[in-house]
């Protein structure tokens, strides 16, 4: 199975605090990097878990709030002076473009690679950001007090399995081994049906993480989310300050445990955290009470995501 | 004496490394604080070092290269988070406000404070930027690639300290201490003049230091820096890189050394470190062989600025 992680940089909200990064981060799809969101001190965390920046192909930047791209103009000046010659593909809401020009514009800086910027319009609804070999990439809209995106990575449905001894004692030709592949039935000389799932195993299903921060509770994202294996979700607060989260456009670790347990997710991860808490284990057992297989994210966790082997309401 | 010292929160060059942050120093002036450049991750370390950041009164940028402005906005942003009201000066070469208002407009933030932005033209040679009741503080053009300053910070001449014994023995009237103290002598009833020298004790020296980040090695601002009490002077390189040092308008070790020879300097310290030295002791013995009084700057490291009691060739 082919590498599919997340690397948290950042649990903070807001603002940094002594233990605690803002929002970013890394995911590893097949071997292509995409960071999400990247809050000031992004490329020294990079850094500190040896992370080479120039690895990175894409960055992903769901919304013009100062925790959530304050530090993309450092990364760039220093892939930059690292030498980078690839291009850097940025997709964030408008506005981001702009914020990157005027400062190398005042620092006379002339980039040696090609940085793209793609504007998301989250009014669009769930619409595909880019295909990669091996997975897609969306956006869909979030509930903030600006304009704010979730992004969804999912990998492509892989081809069904030959069964090697059925296509053997059959004497299937190769030439007919894609088909089959792709859910053909095969036509014996002999006029004879053999159905597919007779000589295939179902694939390993696809799996897919979803990001959602920052937003106010909002069912309608649950469509997009439908079974994703690891879905993080911000958990600015507890349910105690259900009034402040409401009020600032921010989510509860409850509300966060409702959309993963709406959503079918595999796994929720918690994250931007506000400073006001230095003990995160309340938050938790919140979520946990209503959706067991919360997690608490934290800068340097790393997380395989898996393929679920029971899901009910899956297909 | 009134307080003076400087806290070095970052000592890296171009680039953050494991271990050193981009370009920030916190100057406490009679408890004034000035924040003199600001990488970024600058409030993670004022955080780290328990400053409170409402407490710094102005910043100063010495030119918009990012490892010395790229954290302006995120520290500007969580001093409005924290509630601040009090006027906060920045003063910078030209295009600072800009940068930092494209952002504020793209994440809809409205300051609550008065935030005044201050253009340097360094064409203009040392000029004062603004006085406090004890110091005043000054910028001079340094030689970069592209527009740049230094800042000197100097107390003011402080009064004369009169001689207690002799001025009750000649029972001299309360209303003339304040002359006697900026100066003047005494003309007793009798006729007699008594100088000024037989009254008073000199003042303590005012202190004084400056910064100088980024430069090539350039001797005409040793006037500005003369008889400084501690000297920073960027040394991002190695003299055996110094045609590097020259083509990149940066300064060696040495030529930091030089300057502070030249300018009688109380302290040089060191620091802009290239990212390439992982052992700076090098950096400083080749110092120290031309100015013994020389010091590796490093995060964390606080130095109070003393008065010199030897100093032969001031006034």
């Amino acid at each position: 199975l082919s590498r599919f992680t997340v690397k948290i940089l950042g649990s903070s909200s807001a603002t940094p605090t002594s233990a605690r990064n803002p929002s970013a981060q890394l995911v590893n799809c097949d071997e292509k990097l995409i960071l999400i969101d990247c809050g000031e001190g992004t490329q020294i965390q990079l850094r500190r878990m040896k992370v080479k920046l120039n690895r990175i192909n894409y960055i992903l930047i769901s919304h013009l709030h100062g925790d959530h791209f304050f530090g993309l103009i450092g990364l760039i000046s220093t892939m930059n002076l690292y030498g980078r010659t690839e291009e850097l593909m940025v997709y964030s809401p408008k506005g981001m473009m702009e914020i990157i020009e005027i400062q190398l514009l005042a620092s006379q800086t002339v980039l040696q690679f090609p940085l793209k910027f793609n504007v998301i319009d989250p009014n669009e609804g769930f619409i595909e950001l880019f295909e990669e070999k091996s997975f897609n990439v969306f956006s869909f809209p979030l509930v903030h007090r600006i304009e704010t995106c979730g992004f969804l990575i999912r990998e492509k449905d892989r081809p069904l399995k030959l069964r090697k001894e059925r296509i053997e004692s059959l004497d299937i030709p190769l030439d007919k081994f894609l088909e089959i592949k792709n859910g053909a039935n095969y036509l014996q000389p002999d006029g004879k049906i053999i159905p597919n799932s007779h000589l295939t195993y179902p694939p390993v299903k696809p799996r897919s993480y979803a990001y959602c921060s920052d937003t106010r509770y909002c069912e309608d994202i649950v469509e997009y989310l439908m079974n994703v294996d690891l879905l993080y979700h911000e958990s600015t607060f507890m349910q105690s300050e259900y009034e402040i989260a409401h009020e600032k456009y921010h989510s509860t670790a409850v509300e966060a445990a409702k959309i993963a347990k709406l959503a079918n997710a595999g796994k929720l991860l918690l994250g931007h955290y506000s400073a006001r808490y230095k003990d995160l284990l309340p938050l938790l057992e919140e979520a946990r009470a209503i959706f067991p297989e919360s997690f608490l994210s934290f800068e340097g966790m790393n997380i395989d995501i898996e393929v679920r082997e029971q899901n009910i309401n899956r297909e």
